[in-house]
């Protein structure tokens, strides 16, 4: 056990290793382009400082993937081990383990945040001179100016901080989920089709690739992925509070702030409470730990929209704003439960859509195809009406308050209500990977029936929670979606994305587009890197007929090292893709005109903002599509091995088994990457705004 | 033969009986629904004069179904008897009943509008007293008032005419796409998987739905899809064209009626040059016509643009204005023949897409889905770049003219020089089931092994011409939809649609979702009607031992009324979330109100704009994944049923079956609907303006 554990690890660092060097050269280089562009138009020492700020999120955000799967390769033993001792124990040291993530991420999001605004924040006029000296000679004061030469600075900071983190996210995620699924399929191709020897059999040479890649894909690209969002939504919320300075000053910046921090008060909390009895199923003692959460994160809320939302000058509402502040942020959290439950209604065997699924697996792989992606489809509507209700009610609420800019910032503090809790829900995502492996490693080692009984039921309860943080991050998405538009419009100047304007009606088309190409490359790279590791396998065969005599042991690194190589190399291509596209746009259009406004040429900022927005939205419904959809073939076939309609090894099984094919690059690869991707734009053409003037 | 000949024509008439009369109750309850509603605003005369027009479009509508089908069923026995004679007969007899229904279907088209225009015009002050008297009272002059009063009955009835005609065709291609692809696999499933019968088998009661369908969906249900096509575009043409009355006179608006009008000349000549020599591929003698045909429109289009398109007030461009508005008709002819070459790139077996497909497929049925649904989202980027460079193009050459609104006038135009030879491409597209029957009964009537391989070959060539036609349909609704939204703002009169506002986001999101619904819906209808079929099947078997052992003949009326009516009942609910979600926004955001500009609430028709235009958006995109996606995995079995990879019965072979089972609901019942799904949320936003005001 140990020999094969170590060689996970060794694996697993080599693949993050390789892949966090790729990633470098990558987010250097752009970064050195993005800096001299900002450095010409805002002077250089701006842009350097722009380039630090993006290095520092790129670190904390790859920090964030490496916390994650450390933390999860030493939970793993621990939990079944603690799984000898009582059920309560394996449970509460898989969640606490998931814990140590979740509470690091979110806190490093916000330490980061924080960094930047406190450290950069007061540096505006010496470092932005360019700013500062413009607006003195338009005859301004010089606290005027200061004040705006610090804005400029903070903004541009927090955006290249932003920026750097959705970058390394995205290909922490894309290179992982690639790998993690070639390295799966790959395995299985050539062990148990081809050799037709068992899963996770020695002599395959592809076998620890293949338990690699379940650390590097869910615990590296997952905490990278969260990191990002809580980030952007920071940023993003930050970014509207200066707008509102004149109203709420200091303390409208840094609510986010303060919000996020009680959140992580109260996933302690939650953690914390957290006891398992003996013979409870898992999910209802982790949705105890949820509950209690939320409703001192909804207390702790308003406590700090009460201190913190007092408005300095007249309102609509007066004394009561903060109130209603604090119902945006409850919309949020009630948001985040409906997403919870809808997740679990498309994705669990106990309901209609999966019960589909499995039903038309009797009549073979086509039916089981059209059924899961049916329901994939299908599953777009209600999150889609639930997060329009969200973002309608908490920018009418907002708006209520008769501050201009108050009802996007209403649609701000209601997804900061949503990620309030992030930090459980993240404990809760690591939670299964842990007891994942965990199970595997109390079976292996023998453990007794009972035991072996309550690491299973954990596995099962794990591949619920880590399901529910899709649904929850694609929902978080959705919400900030409009937020971040915002502090685009605001940052670029823009008034309107009109798509009655040919150009911005091409760059929504584009945004789209880019959403439908990306998952065509991100879904199809898990088959171009599968086909390396498959044709090392059959080398290393033909090579040592001693490996499938059992007389020689493979050479798992090298299979371990090609599929990172293939793993890496495709994921640059889709990567790349999502950040050229908008800036394709924005150059385009700032070059070629073809409406006039006013007399005026269209500013090029609003196609970007075409692009942005319908991007988000084809990206969300994709999203949904490719994980529910996924995660629903999944649990198809799990019903089916459960023992219903024919059980294992039945046509049937065969017939869900080709569906959970499909759904693995779906769910795994593309549909992951897609939040990130919605995110990056949002983070990507904030940062180009400079570009674009 | 004859017997079975009369028993599939007796079975698709009994269908399009049933189904018309489906069609028929739910198009008079929402004509009554909106002839009141705009019979409350504008008066009730005006109201059941658009309920009139309606009425019309949707009776063309039906009778381009119904002609495209009666055709193909007479032509296909006559192809086959013509190819005893020569190969050159054979080919020239179903191109010229393919030409039959394309003629008859654009001229009816613009015969429908031309009666509305001629026959409605002349009776504005009289039916529409309600603008004409309000006119009258704010002191405008008598002339001035009855154009209004005219012109605003023109747009209504020809608005009416187009809503009846897509929402007739929207019907008519989901209850025959659900139809023929619900008996396909209901037949295969029940014939050859469980009760090991051959394809075909006349002991399989469900043999003949089988064959009913092909027509009912690729005849009945593309007619009225390609009827609808050109009356929208027309409508749109001339709704602009009186936008620009000033400029053009009545030439401008009658201009696009001209334009189809020498088209359709264009298309004749084209057809009538076709002759195949006895050794050559069927595609260059068709591909020959088309250049004519090609040609003659390009000549033809310049002259009409010469003769029409003087503009009697000044403009940038002067007496060269008809140059420019020649160019966006070349521009949108450029992009049909781009169309026709894409397509075939992505779904022929020459070239990489399907060779990519067919090679994953050794790896089994999981690798061949994700292939094939990658190919199918690739295949989205290169048309939405060209459509996107032909709006920019055809709209920056209108807008030089200095004409306001021109820029949009030489979208419209680009659209009418890409449909210029639509008739053309419908004679072509009723060509594939034309040849597709006589193959088949020239296979049945044991005709010479020479004649048979001439027939194959024109099958061979059936096949491509039905995908090009989808993908022309799918490129020229995308060059439409600017065209389109722009009469609907007009109409409406919206200035922008503005997604910075919270109401026009939710708008647009709730568009795309609609399209994912409705494919979801769609997709799934197919597997529902198919279940219908098997369950008659086997209790006839089990009724009845006899049929199974070849004594008694089974019941084949009774599986396809079984069959007609799963369809019908199938199709109801998603043809009404197309129709409901459009009129839903409307109304919501009539009453509930977030945002005020300068203000004011914004209009309900921000949203719906929103709606309507990432609808239209996400909507080509679908359309074009499915479309692609499912032609593809087509030919990647057909390319292995040709003997490459393994073969016919190969394991490969078997993999690209299930490929080939997925795309077919995809490419017959989904993506050919989508296309109507664009045009009726264009027609139905149009129709619901009264409403909104």
């Amino acid at each position: 056990m140990r020999e094969i554990g170590s060689a996970i690890q060794q694996g697993a660092r080599a693949f993050l290793r390789r892949q966090y060097r790729t990633i470098a050269m990558i987010a250097s280089a752009l970064a050195l382009l993005f800096a001299v562009a900002i450095g010409l138009q805002k002077g250089f020492t701006l842009g350097l400082e722009t380039a630090g700020a993006f290095a520092l999120g790129a670190t904390f955000s790859a920090l964030s993937g490496y916390i994650g799967m450390h933390i999860a390769i030493r939970s793993n033993t621990r939990s079944a081990a603690g799984s000898l001792r009582s059920f309560n124990d394996a449970l509460t040291i898989a969640l606490r383990g998931g814990a140590v993530s979740g509470l690091a991420i979110v806190s490093m999001s916000l330490a980061g945040v924080a960094i930047l605004f406190y450290g950069y924040g007061a540096l505006g006029p010496t470092t932005n001179s360019a700013t500062y000296n413009n607006c003195l000679s338009l005859g301004y004061s010089v606290a005027a100016c200061t004040a705006q030469a610090t804005q400029d600075t903070v903004i541009l900071s927090l955006v290249g901080f932003g920026f750097g983190a959705s970058l390394v996210a995205l290909f922490a995620q894309l290179g992982g989920g690639i790998y993690t699924k070639a390295a799966d399929v790959g395995a299985d191709l050539v062990g148990k089709v081809e050799a037709g020897i068992p899963e996770d059999d020695p002599r395959n040479p592809a076998v620890i690739a293949d338990l690699v890649g379940d650390n590097v894909g869910d615990c590296a690209g997952r905490g990278a992925d969260l990191f990002e969002s809580t980030a952007a939504e920071n940023i993003g919320a930050m970014v509207l509070g200066v707008v509102l300075y004149q109203y709420f000053g200091v303390a409208g910046v840094i609510f986010p702030l303060v919000a996020r921090g009680f959140g992580v008060l109260a996933s302690i909390v939650g953690v914390l409470i957290v006891r398992a009895k003996e013979d409870e199923t898992p999910m209802s003692a982790l949705n105890r730990g949820y509950i209690v959460a939320s409703v001192l994160a909804a207390i702790l809320f308003g406590f700090a929209s009460w201190a913190m939302l007092n408005p300095s000058q007249p309102t609509s509402t007066g004394g009561s704003t903060w109130i209603y502040y604090w119902i945006c942020g409850l919309t949020g959290m009630v948001t985040a439960v409906a997403y919870v439950w809808i997740t679990q209604y498309y994705t669990e065997a106990r309901y209609r859509p999966v019960r589909d699924i499995a039903k038309a697996s009797e009549t073979g792989p086509g039916t089981n195809i059209i059924a899961g992606f049916s329901v994939g489809l299908e599953a777009t509507a209600i999150p889609a009406v639930v997060v329009s209700i969200a973002l309608l009610v908490s920018y009418w609420l907002g708006a209520t308050t008769g501050i201009p800019g108050g009802g996007v910032y209403g649609t701000a503090i209601a997804t900061m209500g949503m990620l309030a809790t992030a930090a459980y829900i993240l404990a809760m995502d690591t939670f299964g990977p842990i007891v994942d492996n965990g199970a595997g490693i109390a079976e292996m080692s023998g453990v007794s029936a009972d035991v072996r009984k309550n690491m299973d039921k954990l596995d099962a309860a794990g591949n619920t929670t880590k399901a529910l943080t899709k649904g929850y991050a694609v929902g978080s998405a959705a919400l900030a979606a409009f937020l971040l538009f915002n502090a685009f419009l605001s940052e670029a100047n823009v008034k309107s994305v009109d798509l009655a304007h040919p150009e911005t009606f091409v760059g929504a088309f584009m945004g789209a587009t880019l959403i439908f190409l990306f998952s065509a490359f991100a879904i199809r790279s898990v088959g171009k890197a599968a086909w390396t590791i498959i044709k090392d396998v059959r080398a290393q065969f033909k090579e040592n007929p001693g490996i499938m005599a059992g007389t020689s042991k493979p050479d798992y690194g090298r299979t371990v090292d090609i599929c990172t190589r293939g793993a890496l190399h495709e994921m640059i291509v889709p990567g790349l893709l999502a950040v050229i596209t908008p800036v394709a746009v924005g150059l385009i259009f700032k070059f070629v005109h073809i409406t006039y406004v006013n007399g005026l040429p269209l500013a090029a900022g609003e196609p970007v903002g075409g692009t942005l927005m319908v991007g988000t939205i084809a990206g969300i419904l994709m999203a949904l599509v490719l994980n529910t959809g996924g995660g629903a073939w999944d649990n198809a076939k799990k019903y089916i091995e459960a023992g219903n309609l024919g059980g294992k090894g039945s046509p049937t099984h065969k017939a869900a088994v080709v569906g959970d094919t499909v759904g693995d690059p779906f769910k795994d690869t593309a549909g992951p990457s897609l939040h990130i991707v919605v995110k990056l734009l949002s983070t990507i053409t904030l940062v180009m705004v400079p570009l674009l003037l």
